[in-house]
């Protein structure tokens, strides 16, 4: 099969510039915000997006330098596929995170959520959509006991 | 910035062989199936995704041509900025679903909710966690009208 030609869209900036101090996913934490830097050349496809609370963001794992098939998942140290973790270790290294937008001013983006280590190359930009994107009746496998009884896991290191 | 360079991982074989059948969003297409065709060196990936009802896939929309950095969605003949719709038609071409999954045989995924073309290669394949991928209080700017009252907006023709 052919190979696929990507090129970042722009950089993230987050305040997270090591792996390890990165909360396992975003919506657990609300408060520190982080940006997006678009190339200029695409500042326009912005557009209409300050009227959406969330946005899909797609970016690459760029720190990541191999694929693992199967892998441990931050939450515990049992191995899993790697399509049933997010780990960054997987074929493409394709990241994927929903963010709250908090502003829009020209080229760039300035939203909480973040889950993303400082200088992320960007992908992509999708709106967050509840119609399509929210699913009822959802089961989690392997996830479902770290959540149980309202439990949010914590902060986990996470090897890059 | 670099270029990033991707494989497919596999196809994704559905009934929709041309673009104009395809529904605007596979969550509103529960009763066809479709699957996904892994290439072996990647199948004890799907390890522990049998446990999930939902998996979230990243593909490649190989019939666009062009990026348009304004473009008219499916839902209305207005142009919108391309990170507020979403148009095959986008910078890197990523495409995002998210499906039901209802059984996996060997390198086999077999799922529903698809709304994607046959032949299309996916990039990679993620576990749907409701605990970070569902938002409440979400806010989808233009989309909103469209499925105001309940309404749900049926098939429309997508040009590719």
């Amino acid at each position: 099969m052919d190979q696929i030609i990507m090129q970042p869209i722009g950089i993230i900036h987050s305040h997270y510039k090591e792996a390890k101090n990165i909360p396992i996913q975003g919506i657990f934490n609300t408060d520190i915000e982080a940006w997006i830097e678009l190339k200029d050349e695409f500042a326009n496809g912005l557009k209409s997006l300050d009227k959406f609370s969330h946005a899909i963001i797609l970016y690459h794992f760029h720190k990541s330098q191999r694929v693992e098939i199967e892998g441990k998942p931050f939450l515990e140290q049992k191995k899993h596929g790697i399509f049933s973790i997010r780990s960054p270790h997987r074929p493409n290294h394709i990241g994927f995170s929903i963010v709250k937008i908090k502003r829009i001013k020209g080229n760039k983006i300035y939203f909480t959520g973040v889950d993303v280590l400082d200088g992320t190359p960007l992908l992509d930009i999708k709106p967050y959509v509840k119609y399509f994107d929210s699913r009822d009746n959802v089961v989690c496998g392997w996830i479902e006991k770290h959540f149980k009884d309202g439990n949010i896991p914590g902060n986990t290191i996470i090897s890059l």
